[in-house]
């Protein structure tokens, strides 16, 4: 029986803190605001937006929701992303990917200027990262899944740390925020040979392959922990995540649950990174 | 009996394409030129600088050294590397590091433009090494590592990697570029446990840990791959490298010496930058 590491107490507590900072930075006339950029209306997108409004009501951040049509030009999304560059009073910008395929997005998220790019989205912020400069932000589930294992007081320096997935917006960031924290990462992905010997021998494992339920009981080892990043729909229609919890639970020491894992961090850790933004642009 | 992996075989294959490439440049008005920013007089600079200048001699890049004093001002290197900017007839900049401690060393690397930047010191190169872009250059030493890997077909593509050593300038870039290649990568450090167990199990071990002989009998393997990165004077005078030589070779199936290993093919990658920039201006 593992311990079930719930993301609500993380988001709760790391809540509390914001709320008094966005409270303090009212005070000194300044509204914590995030503008959400969203093309079209896709369900994914829209569920997130829910949960970010949410969470944004809860610790008093402002957010303006700009939505662009299917079939918004390159010219146009850049002038809303400069629009977002030079009004003052926005403070961070969450833009929703992947954006449809006539537009260069790559161009369109390094046109966000690093201050309010509270999602790690352009080249600058992914140097950050990188380089462990501490300049920029870092993407926001890699960041959740690192503040999961801080609340909870899972050792990260001198761990074994094995990352599955190399993905831009999880996989890579999350292993450099380990690496920083002094964790021993490896990095494994679809070419990995023998990915069991390896998940078997690791003290923390993060499960960001995007595959449902790919880590199962066979890769995994007592005394271990489990962060699972995955959001799938199976062919049942149920929502899980890259871990088969039923299995896997009894055998190691900590997992997250998906739902009610990660993912109710991250919208907090959003909300986060915008007050950090408002507060650099007071000091 | 291990393969010595010997540097000047891969420089000799590169040089002879090169040397080609340079001759087609020229035969187009293009000159590919270096610059190479000095700040005093240390001797590895100049050793370098020696073996560099051997270099574009050899595959026919011309190179201009600006040398400025030991408290050269942050405006005054700053107005330096906006000259090479500037200036078209340079294709490719090096600049030796670290800087004296009185200059921002970040500001300055990040000043120069990332089309010149053909040894990766700006966080725009970074960047691109990170997500695998292929935009900027990667840092020569690290690419220089793969050329070794590439050129005697040790086989990389679901390889086990371990990389020791966690620096900007060779352990994350090279890890990058083995994982971009398909390898499975391991990052380890001075924090961390067990690194015998971890390097025992690997295929290809990158030593570039800045520790001389550090890489030991009890930690290799056979059949294992060792390109030793290492440039270190031990107590008694000599040169060695992260890799106890002497006591590795017989286990493994190759290694790279040094000297006469990597740091031979590290010069030819920083001309083959140079070279790539200028072709890149004309295309």
């Amino acid at each position: 029986m593992a311990n079930v590491l719930l993301g609500k107490d993380v988001a709760d507590q790391m809540s509390e803190e914001l709320i008094e900072r966005a409270a303090r930075l009212r005070e000194n006339g300044v509204e914590p605001t995030l503008a959400i950029v969203r093309v079209g209306e896709e369900g994914d997108d829209l569920a997130y937006e829910r949960g970010a409004l949410k969470r944004a009501e809860k610790v008093g951040v402002k957010v303006c929701v700009r939505t662009l049509p299917l079939d918004v030009s390159q010219e146009a999304i850049l002038q809303e992303i400069e629009g977002i560059n030079a009004d003052p009073a926005i403070h961070g910008c969450l833009m929703f990917r992947p954006l449809p395929s006539h537009l260069d997005e790559q161009t369109i998220c390094d046109t966000l200027v690093p201050e309010k790019d509270i999602d790690g989205i352009s080249s600058a912020s992914m140097a950050g990262v990188f380089m462990g400069s501490g300049k920029g932000f870092a993407p926001c589930t890699a960041k959740a899944s690192m503040a999961v294992l801080n609340h909870y007081g899972i050792p990260v320096k001198g761990a074994r740390a094995t990352v599955i997935g190399r993905s831009l917006v999880i996989g890579r960031p999350v292993a450099m925020m380990l690496l920083q924290e002094h964790a021993t990462v490896t990095i494994c992905h679809t070419r990995t040979v023998d990915l069991e010997s390896i998940t078997r021998e690791s003290d923390i494992i993060i499960a960001c392959a995007g595959k449902a339920e790919m880590v199962t009981a066979p890769m995994v080892a007592e005394g271990q922990t489990i962060i699972d990043v995955g959001i799938n729909v199976t062919e049942d229609g149920r929502l899980s995540g890259d871990v088969a919890f039923d299995e896997v639970e009894p055998i190691v020491a900590n997992i997250t649950p998906v739902p009610r894992g990660v993912g109710s961090v991250t919208t907090t850790v959003l909300m986060q990174h915008v007050i950090e933004a408002a507060e650099k642009t007071t000091a």
